[in-house]
């Protein structure tokens, strides 16, 4: 093989290689479907939809708000979230800021902010640990603070 | 076999599953490794060694304490723990309610109990994401807030 040939193999590997990495810096399919879990959250807080919120989290989730007790499984968690929609979701935003995982188990830290039913505007920041279910990736662990 | 022999082996084989239904409740090595490094945290700080402290977590672990910006990455945190521990630990408590892992990272929920050097004491729960590396569990992920 010449030099030329030589050239259009190497440039071709190491082209495939950097489309390779590229690639797998974008597209992370588990942040992304926590991303999408993140917006169905939202859009059932907006939504006054406890139940909905509810269905995303796992079954024996737990969920640790400030000023308040431990939020155990999800009735007590659709209870939980039922009280707070009550007094109106006007936005939300969740934004995530990094995740990670092994097998069934995500971890994310992202950063929240709020503005409640009378205009109030917080901010929080948090760790959710996800867990895959059936293919389904539900919050297991949530608990946030004010900075 | 007769009867008896049939229930002696029946008795053997249900004693023995029973026996490690038992064992796996007792013994979940990975929630004693967390539990072990919960010690060795309490250990540093009642020392005021925040070196000792920052060693417990992985090089790019990030804290969120309430109340504080997030702190990123071991130097970081052994300056919060340095600052936090200048004002004196006297005591300290860490209990594990929950710990679940898969592969190597796991999380831990559980309640923390301080008394500050002038005896002021202070109750907290926390969410821990831990990374084992090189065999090591180390804390990855740390956030608490008050009830």
């Amino acid at each position: 093989m010449g030099k030329v040939g030589k050239f259009w193999i190497i440039s071709l590997v190491s082209c495939g290689l950097s489309f390779c990495c590229t690639s797998a810096a974008w597209a992370d399919p588990i942040r992304e479907a926590i991303e999408s879990q993140n917006q169905a959250l939202i859009a059932a807080m907006l939504a006054g939809d406890a139940e909905a919120a509810g269905e995303l989290y796992t079954e024996d989730a737990v969920v640790i708000p400030p000023g308040a007790n431990l939020v155990r499984g999800r009735p007590s968690i659709v209870s939980f979230w039922a009280g707070f929609i009550g007094g109106g979701v006007k936005e939300m935003s969740l934004v995530t800021v990094s995740v990670e995982s092994d097998g069934d188990l995500a971890h994310e830290v992202g950063a929240l902010k709020l503005v409640d039913g009378e205009g109030n505007a917080s901010e929080a920041r948090y760790v959710v640990v996800w867990k895959r279910e059936a293919g389904a990736w539900r919050l297991h662990r949530d608990i946030w603070n004010a900075p």
